[in-house]
């Protein structure tokens, strides 16, 4: 689930995709994403069916009630997405304004996602290591730990490339068959209305990725300090 | 400690602390993180000897061990954060070389720091409460979870006033006190820096800080997709 939900956010950071159309993209980060919501699902199903089949009562932990936010969130997140950014009808400014939301969501969703994990982990061991038991630190539990470990730092990797703005996909005027109807050529596109609006002086647009790619990796520099 | 660490993230942040100097708020920014580091160690005092009283292991938790790197590091990032921005000495091209690197470290700590709290909590809800057990969903269980879901929703408030352009400090020349020797009036402040680099054509750097703060938002608004 994890390492799914990662790929869906790092796939716009790829530079070989950059060539790839920015609908195929969509469609791409789109489909990971719903990839990783059917397994999250499986997931919840199973761990009532777990508890169910041991009488084992289900919502308790804190774990749940984050976990089963953090899965509420993320559906909201998948329909909006869908709505405002795949499908055609969502208007430039809308799609202009929700996307900082949607990033934010997408990144603290994933976030959300890792602490939960950490803290099932932490159940896991404390419930099935009885004798030895977690505290002794047997190998298993160190094994365990290590493996928390390296999931607080394989999600730590992502947010990095997620925030960075010179692994961002540069700026294009690719996708026609977005535009809303009556749109103009200078607004057919979230990102190319961003970049007009910060140069609304130079009203040419960049076709050549390479140079709108360091245009972008200039004007983003400004905006480090706020850039996680 | 969460809520000092949260009080120096977003000191930058508050629109009525804009008049007061560049200096000044970066006195205080560290000197709430270093109330902060304080704390995290007499907390972490707190538990080893807790655990020698009781005669209960030290360290064989993915909570001791997550905790702990994050202490770890978070010291590194008071180091340096110390040595580079506070300190005059470190030329104007590091500064603006390590601030994105000093944000992102600062967010992903306090995102750690929430986790191993959550960790923590789990923890100590499935060693206290044995009778009536945790899983028996008690008071005591219900209050304590609501308590972790308002830190996780605060922990994602902090994020996004942290990650807001519009609530970015506005660019200004203030901190004459902290020009390296032989600097000129361009390179003066590391978000001077980032500016005129993005703005390179218009060599005139601006004073009035309402304008730079829109000039400011203008910029960000080209990166929000890489913002968190």
């Amino acid at each position: 689930l994890v390492s799914v939900l990662s790929s869906a956010i790092i796939v716009y950071r790829l530079p070989w995709t950059w060539k790839c159309s920015k609908l195929l993209m969509k469609f791409i980060h789109a489909g990971l994403n719903t990839i990783a919501m059917i397994l999250a699902i499986v997931a919840m199903v199973a761990a009532f069916e777990y508890h169910n089949a041991q009488n084992i009562p289900n919502m308790y932990s804190l774990h749940s009630w984050i976990g089963l936010t953090a899965l509420i969130c993320y559906s909201l997140q998948l329909f909006f997405g869908f709505a405002v950014f795949l499908l055609p009808f969502a208007p430039v400014y809308l799609r202009a304004l929700l996307m900082p939301i949607h990033v934010y969501s997408g990144l603290t969703i994933f976030a959300t996602v890792i602490a939960t994990a950490l803290m099932g982990i932490t159940e896991k061991l404390l419930f099935s290591l009885r004798d030895p038991a977690y505290s002794s630190s047997p190998p298993e539990a160190t094994f365990v730990n290590c493996l928390g470990l390296l999931l607080v730092i394989f999600g730590l990797l992502i947010l990095w490339m997620a925030s960075r703005p010179h692994w961002k996909r540069p700026l294009e005027e690719s996708t026609k068959v977005l535009r809303p109807i009556g749109g103009t050529a200078e607004g057919t596109e979230v990102e190319s209305t961003m970049t007009s609006s910060s140069n609304a002086d130079k009203s040419d647009m960049r076709i050549n990725t390479e140079a709108a790619r360091k245009q972008n990796l200039k004007f983003d520099e400004s905006g480090q300090r706020s850039t996680m």
